[in-house]
This record gives structure tokens, sequence and C-alpha cells, in this order.
């Protein structure tokens, strides 16, 4: 972690960011085979989607920067990655491991809530008014896949949600 | 990971934050040692002392159902103290130092809020109200201890913020 300047922390936040990333576009489709709801499924594709997008605003953040998108490993996300393969790998009632999957996605998009909130304050700091918007998109997208999550188990989007089916 | 009912998902979900808040109580007296700012100081002492509430509330919660405390290692505890270790080792400007502790310190609080989140509806499912009132005014705590950190980090307390300070 580099905290010479804010320039260098904010370089190292995108780093980690970039990391984590890419980590989750390499679980996700775990997450969607593990999932039995098809709404379910249908929002972890979706956020797969999302997430490549995210991933090409680090690259262009940091190459805009000069700055390679290498050198972190966010040991964060590896360990938040342990606990859904946990989720993945449990042998139980399917409605329940889907609410099991839904609270391990809502850790994962609290993480990047929380990581992003800090890299738009950065950009806004260094005044980067360009990579303030691009984080500040991805910030909102990882809001709204967390409230996504929320309505899929407490329902809304269907007639009751994923965590009332758990209960019978 | 107990998938196999509500209850076992809950039991897990508890255990897990348990771990998660254990560590913490280990790494709060190393952010306070770390941090330069005397508010910043205080915010992680007082955060310290709720900390070990929010441990006996878990206990309480646990023990109510006639479960202990323990059988689960929070992964994702680990992963987010492991990058406030690398903050913590980082030798660099001291208001910068602040701001890198800061953002370490807020993954940590959104990890909570998602997983008491989490917990606090899954009491509402298994009509827990007692259980549902501690973990609720453990998440209440862990939000405003967020918040207290964006006002350290952006002004508000005091004039100017520690991220003002780490432009210089």
């Amino acid at each position: 972690m580099n905290t010479s300047s804010l320039r260098g922390l904010f370089v190292s936040e995108l780093k980690d960011l970039y990391s984590a990333e890419t980590q989750l576009i390499d679980a996700l489709p775990k997450m969607v085979n593990a999932a039995s709801s098809d709404d379910l499924k249908m929002a972890f594709e979706d956020h797969l989607q999302e997430t490549r997008e995210h991933v090409k605003r680090l690259r262009t953040v940091l190459s805009d920067m000069g700055e390679r998108a290498e050198g972190e490993t966010c040991e964060a996300m590896k360990g938040l990655i342990k606990e859904g393969e946990s989720v993945i790998k449990s042998k139980g009632d399917a409605n329940v491991k889907d609410a099991a999957l839904i609270a391990a996605a809502q850790r994962v998009e609290h993480y990047e809530i929380a990581a992003y909130g800090t890299a738009c304050t950065l950009a806004d700091h260094l005044n980067m008014g360009d990579a303030k918007s691009k984080l500040g998109n991805t910030l909102d997208e990882e809001k709204s896949a967390d409230s996504k999550l929320t309505k899929l188990a407490e329902g809304g989007w269907f007639s009751g949600g994923i965590n009332e089916k758990a209960e019978r």
C-alpha cells in the first residue's frame, strides 16, 4: 500500500479494486451455477456483465494516469470469495442456499461500495473529474446490484421472496 | 456453512460474525497506534468499546438458541485485516496513512453492515424479536461508525478533513 502521497494511495486503491473485480469475474459464474432461482441466476449474470465493464473502466483510469493495472492482490476479495465457495459447496435446501448466496454476494457488494466510495472521494481531491465520473458510475451500479439482491431476498419482484420460500 | 434450514443458516451467520468481531478486537488497537490524528485514534478506540459490546450481544443471541459461539472462521475479515495491516506497515506521509486507515476501516464497517443486515432479516423471518432488536442495535452502531469515519475524512468535525490535509 503506497501512502507516500494521495495520488499514490489512489493508484493503490485502484489496483486493489482491479484485483477484486477480476477475482469476481472468475467467481460469479460459479454463483450462477449454484443458484436455484432463475431470477437469482439472472441477477448474477447481469452483474457479471457489469463487472466486466467495471474492469474496463479501472483499466482506462489507470492507463490515463500512466499506470498499469497490476501489482496488488485484493486479500479481502480472496476471503469474500472463500466464504462464497463454502456456500456453493454446501449441500442443503435449495431456497436456503439461495438465501446464503445472496448474503455472500451482498457482502461483496458492500466491500465494493466502500472501496469505490473511497476511490471517488480521492479522485475528487485530486481534481480528476473524468475518473470520478467513471468510478461514480460503477459505485451507482454496485449500490443498485445490492438493492436488487435485497429485493430478491425479501420479495417485490415476484410474490414473496427467497427468504420466505426458505422458511418453509 | 449450514444451508439445511433458515435457522441453521442464521446460526452460521452469527458464528461468522462472532469470528469477525473477535478478530477486529485484536486488530483495532493496532489501528489506534498507527493513526496520527487524535480524532481518528479516538474514533478507533470508541469503536473498540462498541465491538466488545457487539461480541457480548452475539454470545447472548447464540446462547439463547442453545448454540456456542465457535466453529466458524470469518475468512473475509481475515482478508480485510490483512489489508489493514499493509496500511499499518506502510511508511508514508502521516496524513495519507490516516486516509488509508479510514479507507480500510470503512471496508470493515461495510462488511459488517451487510452481514448484520442479513442477520436481522433472518431473525425477523424466524420470529426472533429479541435477537432482531439486539442485532439491529449493532447494525445501527456499525452504520454510525462508518458515517463518523466519512466525516473524519471529509471534515465537519474539525475544519477540513484528513483527506484535505493529505492533499498538501
